[in-house]
């Protein structure tokens, strides 16, 4: 919700063409509308600088397709993660160009592709098995107007695949760091660059990784300064974290 | 390390003024100095962006103003964290300029104030017992060039009470939140503002908060997109990361 | 089991009409029924105000309907919690009025709609997938007497959204408050009322959630201190406890 | 901060007394007073139905003498938790009426005994090592106008001695257990009772009770539909939300 | 391996009648069976008073058809423990009486009913799902020689049911308690007699029940003093111990 | 409370010697004494075959003075557990032949020293630092009627140890095995002898010991199946059950 | 990568054969191979001693087989470990003399027999469903050229069926020990042998198992100094560093 | 205890020279000495190489000192752990040539300095402050015959530290990494050489590092195959495990 749409709100009220009440009502229809089941928050975009994206675990195709042609109709680009095949099947129905890539499972409508960024994001995986977070991570920050480069399998215990990458990481303006079981790689990256490392703890591993907590404790304790921490496979988080800090301007600039 | 000076030796072995062998162990030395106990690492200053840091706990005073006497002589501004009062007498001796903030436990030389970022970091707190941590956080921003908002006491059980910030939020470069307890803030100050959330859990709290774990997990589980996390307590690693984001140009640029 | 019917039955004792074996029977029947594999506790109605719902995981749809029978000819309302639509099928078989509760898994009768509370009750969900346990609160709360208020997908990330039901809020008599994730919105809400609220983690999250685990300990680690916590999942207890505290009298006033 | 000041203030707006802006600040000041380390949230009174208590742990002397003052100028009664007797000796030069609870290591002021609860408080514990939490709920209860009974060490493993207080229990509007070990006293009078129970586990036991989370545990998992759980040792918050529960009618009524 | 069988051995070495190595290996074969995959214990009859159960989990029908021929052939009660419909029907076709114990998911063969007990063992349960694990028990004491009572859904929010049992506890030589949840029926039951009380922490419960971990803390902090524990849903092991102590005399007496 | 007792009141009611109010009291003054902080239990030596004993930990030399004179009165044997020098100081002006056991941290008061058991109880230890929690069992064992064997520092690194000692295990009635770190020992005695053994884990180990949670959870785990678990460092609960298991005959026998 | 071929390459350059952007490409070729999803580190094999092998889990069919077919070209003995019988029936189709493990779902190809060891490795399991772990760990040493001992079922409840042993194992280079449960046999067997002991905990067990992490904190707080720990279930890194040990001179020798 | 030995006595037993009873007896005597509250197994050095070493916390000095001179009588080298000045002040009294090593709190005794190994046994710390661990472990692979190399300070953060000691690494028979924090440094060792890597996680850290679980962790999970782990704090027995590495020969050879 815009403030200049707020203030002309107020102002026609102070001009008696509305009631207390209706400037009310109205100002709050400014920033989410109540769909029953559902707040949807149409101000988001405004505040983040990104509209909502469609969190597909634990929704129908058609609860997903629905909130899909909402969002459609109000911005250019649109990202559904978490979701699968056949939800793309019935996506494509509604939009023909849309996306869909099969190891971040995720489906992404890009339409508007200006580049958004002061600089590069690279995504880097510790080994094979993290690719698919990695690559939520990456579409994300593709669609929120970001160049991207992507370096898989360069995991510590052959340090010189990460090595042989240094001038690659040192020019970007941010660094992923997507590893599984120990959890290693961005304390490596974080002593290697002088940007901000987001690390993305993966689920990968056996034993005592539980699922992910020794990766992301490995992170949390990570003996590099500029290393911060997203939950366990949240490569969406990741991104979009990433595109806030290589955007060009502020919002409210 | 910078490139100029490794170039320059590879010339001088190409030239034939030196050998191979010589060649490899003054490359090494320009990164760190091994000093028997420790590698103090020269390079970091030009791989990060500013020189080590002195992590004080469980450090003799003498350790300590032996390390502060020499990064003293290569840098304008050291921080020493997690210190105490008698150590600063000991400092005061070598510097007398150096400040001292209790809260924060951080000994602080700030020589050359010129500002570095591009906005304001703004370092919120959850309660009074939050500040502490918080305080790390600002005094290491403003010592790596930022200009630094604090906003102390604006815990989520008086909403009012961060939502009467929005605007100061809003105009802000990066976001610092430090909160234990439930660790609530930074999920509402995550969807109130377009720009990065770094979130600080603390070991504030009692019962089954766990030395801040309580506050911990709920960050990491924050609905919030924009909400990154460092380890509990890590008030300096925060502050780091936040400037890093807000820094004007990259280092190579 | 009432006193005075003990009362009776220690009458007839000293009036010689039955001696203390079969007095002491008498009374024990009145509170139980062993059938075997359960005892039927016919005196929780009278000690806790509602007769025992059927906990439907882990049973046979013949052991629910079996129990169902009985307490359908014991009371007017009868509830069936964690149950599948295959027993609603049985079920209607026996009573034909009884409602299915697709989301909250939940199997009701209503004979009697008497009001029983002193004010409304209402349920607030934080996202959209807490849905299911907030409607098994609320079920539970209207077969207890109760007017119901619902509130869902207003989480603290879009903080305008709670923030729009607070009259709402500070009219209920009790607030239930279902939230997963992070848990962040009873402490919120907690602020904004000078009522009770009983806070419901969910298992909805992944990674560091632990399966509800991050929300339990957010909401146990509240800074609202009008914030009492329940089981994870335990929509149930969340309204019947509710329930309890809007009761109009006291059961033995 | 009560509807009818800002009215008021809207009012004088709109007379054309004071410019939006004048406006709004007043507003906000309604709410909390920002005094540097601490915004002291005024309209907690109105929200909440009671002032700040003052939470002792980690504030000095002086700092808590100061609040103290402050909160004894605005309300009849004051309660300091977590406190210890040299706080007592300086707050006694302020107020000699004030009152030392060494078990609860709690000041209070009682000047306003007004009644306001519908029936009584019953707290009970199931050891004696218990009673210093459970003196902290009951002082509060009574600070917030209450009637309470006190029923200490009737731990389930001597069942008769909680069994012998049956009618006391089953006349109470509200009963607070505490409980430290397994924490099954709850359950057991959970079952005995027809009103809400609020279940306060504490740190005392040994070995594998880990500071109290065997009781919390215990207690979460309570089979008695009516109990809720507040946090380890967290005896305040239990009497808070008792008194919420007893209160003869609602704020806004 | 019986000392008299070994004393026989050594004095045929003695007599000349076998080299040292021949009288080694046959001491050595006079206690397990090599077999490959496992080494049969024959000596554990002898030094436990029980020859081995088969543990059913994780083994094909063929292998417990082939252990069960085997120990068939040397005792005459033998158990197959954690077992299924499937392997009783191949059972069968080798011992046709051998019985199916549906809800313990056990296989027995009773062939020696004498008595060798010198009281009785009562098998408690909390509620109804903890049955399955308590008939392993009742089952596992019964195959070696004991008297069994059973008393089923008694748990302490209905405390009536378990006192009304007093006398049958009082007058047992052991009791085993079964419960899942918070796991309080053990306390209560170990209050009431003078015997041990061997605690089963089950699997069942939900949300912060973590599988058995709540009641297993809670059976270990339990605050009556004759309380030992075993592992979750353990009902054989308890039923072992049950009955070594229930024994009328020792082994080697 | 001895039923003899209960009897006699009743008949004295039916005789009109008392009325129905009288009786009650009276019944109720059998069992325990409110004395304010405390409510003693004299029911339970009839009940458990052994008085209350003293826990010393967090109570001041004066309260436990008082309850040891108390208990001193009623019965011939009492035990101070987790006490200290100074309280043992003041006991002794009491009653000059208390006996004061260091390492335990044990007051004892043998007067009775009938021999109440059918075998013998056999204590092992693992290690020397395991000797202290073992000693507690040991006096209370002692205390309670039974023959006691100490077997110390045999763990299982050293397996000759304890297999040296294999015919004394092999005569016991029960075993108590006192263990910290990996608390391997218990299965190791659980396959020597046909008897129960009683698993005591201490918080003796360092790192990853978590203060004998490791011990703990391998005692839950032992592969032997006469193998129950007490609490860590809960070396009374371990006496006083394995005395339970060696008494001769039962209370109500 | 070793070092007489890079010799080789600056040989070249220092010639003016190629110049140094050539040179430093050809230096990265050596050590690895940038596949697209992975980064075939060639040099492992120089580095370690043993080719990578294929951790099948996670990977399709036709992935293993690629990678299998390269790593044949490469060695004589390829390694594919957590697969099933339907890769086997691909891998034949590529090389018809792969051998298939069923217990342990490992694919082997061994062609070079050559034996590298000094001595024995001795493979140990307490129980028989620990066998597939230990296979595992055992195929792996047999591959790299080591001569295996295996030893099943010797668990510590049957204590002599470990002992019966011991000049097996005190001849032994190296012995791994593999056990679920309590995880005691490594001290045992710790303490019989002057060699490492390399302990791998299984996911064996149930209850308070927790999927090995008991077996794992026996482990790593054994009482013998011998014992090192591998990850729950890690056979094949067990068995690798087992022959590392066993190994007869370094690769730089 | 030596075969040897045993066969003498048997020998001298089957000649007449003495009853079963008394070689029993005798060999038990070889193998260790009951000393009333320890049992000393003077077997151990016979069966792992070294005697057995003073754990030194939780002894008196005087204990310590008693222990000290009967290993100081039975072999030449002797080590104290975990110890203090204090002791050693009292140990000097006793051996006036022992040495105190400050860092890592140990006292040491070598009189043999007669090389055992093949090879040389690197350490290496992550930090200055895991020094005190890794010197325990240097100072035991010492006292055991080795040579030592000593790397401090070449934590991951800064790649080059540890890179540059490459060489050293690689003509290492094993190498002990100590680290705390994410515990990342063993992983990128385990991947530059091809001999055993011994982990030692220590308690260095602070916040979600947990005493050293973080680090722990981290190694269990390491994606190098070469790497195994001792306990948090562990120096001794890393240092114990490497030399048995690193031993020429074996005992029995």
């Amino acid at each position: 919700m815009k403030i200049s749409e707020i203030e002309e709100i107020i102002r026609r009220h102070s001009a008696g063409e509305m009631n207390a009440a209706e400037a009310a009502r109205k100002i709050k229809d400014l920033s989410f509308e109540d769909i029953g089941y559902a707040r949807v928050d149409h101000a988001r975009a405004y505040r983040q600088g990104f509209p909502e994206v469609i969190f597909g675990e634990g929704k129908t195709s058609q609860q997903i397709c629905g909130i899909f042609e909402k969002l459609l109709a109000r911005g250019p680009n649109v990202l559904i993660t978490r979701t699968n095949e056949n939800v793309y099947g019935d996506i494509r129905n509604i939009y023909t160009d849309a996306e869909w890539h099969e190891s971040a499972r995720v489906i992404r409508v890009i339409r508007d592709k200006t580049e958004l960024g002061v600089g590069e994001i690279t995504v880097v995986t510790a080994g094979t098995s993290d690719i698919p977070v990695a690559e939520e991570a990456a579409l994300t920050t593709e669609a929120m107007g970001n160049r991207v480069k992507r370096v898989w399998d360069a995991g510590v215990a052959g340090i010189h695949r990460i090595l042989s990458e240094r001038e690659l990481l040192q020019n970007s303006r941010v660094v992923i760091v997507v590893a599984g079981m120990e959890g290693a790689l961005p304390s490596v990256v974080g002593g290697l660059v002088a940007v901000p490392v987001i690390a993305v703890p993966t689920s990968v591993g056996y034993g005592a990784s539980f699922g992910g907590v020794a990766a992301l404790l490995g992170m949390l304790n990570s003996c590099a300064s500029n290393v911060t921490v997203v939950n366990i496979d949240n490569g969406f988080g990741a991104g979009f974290v990433a595109s806030l800090i290589n955007r060009k301007m502020m919002v409210d600039g």
